[in-house]
């Protein structure tokens, strides 16, 4: 097949009646199929059932002389902390273990800063105007949201394949009011992207006029291969140490898609004044989060090397399944030359670039068709894609054979999407 | 011994140096005692053990069709809510189901009240000039210091022997600054008294001036007798649906004094609006608490029925220090006529009214003797107990024979207080 634009109209109309043949075929299948979200599939849950009887008596709740099961230590147990510290490349004292979301960490601490504003804050973001916060884009949806509900002003910086427009980043920072940024800076949701380098560079040296500007670095897929081996990613919070601009990072990272989705456990990384001052908040909110579940973690993962060995069990499920996303994309769309796509190594998603102005389209005619994708726009600010372009393809959750159907249907949107479009 | 106040000076003087003899001998034991927080004994954890091995392949983490492992489910797994709600007389819609900590339930509805406002708030707290909070003193430390980080202007209420005193709560409500109150309706922290009908009955037909104004109703102890059978108390849910105030009741209790106090399950019983509401916010902060543990507690704890037969197995630790902390103010204090206290039948205290202007002293004395207690002033709001007479003492962790030295110090040292204090 050519390239649709190098086709007749009239090859277009045919080519188009074809494949709505085919779509009603296809749609009076009555599918329901998913591939909306960046959840592991069971067989990835099975593969960690262990974590269930890591700890099975009471002698075995010890981290060291602390007795797990009782209240206390309210930033971690030792161990976890040490745990996150090696997965991160940073020190203990600088990780505070929470609960079984990271998300929740990053809404507290946005929570906090409205509420009692952060260390180096003139004032609660509670009491300006205006508070706005740089989303790069495409990125993640439910960030946006945090942001949202407290009602800033999202502000919208390009990405790019080194990270975010760090031109854009460092002209818009002069504004007081901006008081922070959304990153994923490893596998970035949903492009995929490593944040290279030079972005890393200028991040540290970033010059933000609010004195409590806050980037919050979420590392949420920093051992998260899926095809190939790990690939090392500099400790933002040393570097940051070094150019004296450490108390701008919070790096956030969690077990979600290590063990149990549902039943992790998760850590903030900060500056040791950072940790201290939120330790103090804190200490009014929580006597301390799950600690029995931190230590099962601990046992279960052990550290770093053992856990980047349960990573690739994981990867062997979730590598396939990539590959299948990316196979049928290279088979059905490329030679058509009306989209393109992002090839990932890690994370959980693969980011497509639909033909400008059809991505809401073809999420339409997925849903008709029985398959739910993450809604057109949400990987922008106000879920509002400028291009219409973006779509977030979730691998995961579905099996493989599911899978494939999927990506049938996504193909086939696609094009339908595509030649109405050219057809005007 | 005579009451002290019937003594002469010479007297007085006499016993005063003989008491202080005395404590020369204990100071030089260099004890190291601990009766200052409600935290169960390893004894009672160890009862709890079976916790750990509920849950042990994947094939058990289902509540009905939902695999409990992943993603979903932001208000509880339905079997957790349920259980929630046998236990409180409710029903699992006004259920919503948290982490391990019922005190972050508290400081994130209170966050959200500054950050969003709640049900009926005409303006996020946060953008008011004075918000001002309600606190029956003696209370518990930990509620006063969640208003205090919020920057809440605490106002005091007295504690009487129904509850706090209702004349004073229905003037005070009379002012719109006024945005709520906080509760501990059965055993509360640390009188042990159970709210009278009468003082639900003025609950449940408050009229504020405050549209939002907020009953926090900390339930902790609903099912924590410690002496005799199992207390039935009302619902105030349905109680208060009847009066038409559903909306102001916000419901808390958690497993922390049931299972494990660092990794239970706690929970928000609310009206189905105001759960609703809570649910919206909730939503851009998390993506569930953990299930797995929910459903850990749920097929370990079963129902009510099941879960007081397991209260009786703590009351029978806990009954005993209770008990040698009864004894010894009887035998040792009461003839003094230096000092009264409660006599709880249930929760984790026993309250303690020194004579006026020495709860602080016998503070200092306790530790400098080895003997850590709650800080004098603690259960009153701003630490500042207006008769410095209250302690609170917390029988529940040390074994039974350092409570017995523990109780021996602490009625010296209440014996030498007072009469310095006579002696003035």
């Amino acid at each position: 097949m050519k390239p649709y634009a190098d086709l007749t109209k009239a090859q277009q109309q045919a080519e188009l009646v074809a494949l709505q043949e085919q779509y009603q075929q296809i749609k009076a299948r009555g599918l329901s199929l998913n591939m909306a979200r960046g959840k592991p599939s069971s067989e990835q849950l099975d593969i960690v059932n262990g974590m269930l009887t890591t700890l099975s008596a009471g002698s075995d709740c010890y981290d060291g002389k602390l007795d797990v099961r009782n209240y206390g230590e309210l930033m971690g147990i030792p161990s976890a902390r040490a745990l996150f510290a090696d997965i991160l490349d940073t020190v203990p004292e600088k990780i505070m273990v929470g609960g079984s979301a990271s998300l929740q960490l990053m809404f507290d601490l946005i929570s906090k800063a409205y509420t009692h504003g952060l260390l180096h804050s003139p004032t609660p973001w509670a009491k300006l105007d205006t508070v706005k916060f740089l989303c790069p884009a495409p990125g993640y949806d439910r960030h946006f949201t945090v942001s949202s509900t407290f009602g800033m002003e999202l502000v919208y910086v390009p990405m790019t394949e080194n990270g975010p427009d760090m031109d854009k980043v460092e002209e818009l920072v002069q504004d007081p009011t901006v008081k922070g940024i959304w990153c994923v800076p490893k596998y970035s949701n949903p492009d995929g992207i490593i944040y290279s380098k030079d972005t890393i560079e200028r991040f540290i040296h970033l010059q933000p006029a609010a004195p409590d500007f806050t980037i919050m670095w979420d590392n949420a897929y920093c051992i998260h291969e899926v095809i190939g081996d790990y690939v090392p990613f500099p400790d933002i919070l040393s570097l940051a140490a070094q150019a004296g601009t450490e108390d701008m990072f919070y790096e956030f990272a969690s077990t979600s898609k290590i063990t149990f989705p549902g039943a992790g456990i998760s850590c903030m990384a900060a500056s040791v004044d950072n940790i201290q001052y939120i330790q103090r908040i804190l200490s009014a909110q929580i006597i301390s989060y799950d600690k029995v579940n931190q230590l099962r973690h601990v046992k279960y993962l052990k550290d770093k090397a053992h856990t980047l060995e349960l990573m690739q069990e994981h990867a062997k499920v979730l590598g396939p399944k990539f590959q299948a996303v990316l196979d049928a994309l290279d088979r059905e769309i490329a030679p058509l030359n009306i989209a393109t796509w992002r090839r990932p190594k890690g994370g959980y998603f693969v980011s497509f670039y639909a033909m400008p102005g059809t991505a809401k389209r073809i999420f339409a005619l997925c849903k008709e068709a029985g398959l739910v994708m993450t809604n057109a726009g949400a990987t922008y600010p106000y879920g509002k894609d400028p291009a219409d372009s973006n779509l977030r393809i979730a691998p995961s959750y579905p099996p493989l054979q599911d899978l494939q159907q999927a990506m049938e249907i996504f193909c086939l949107c696609t094009k339908i999407a595509a030649l109405e479009k050219l057809l005007g």
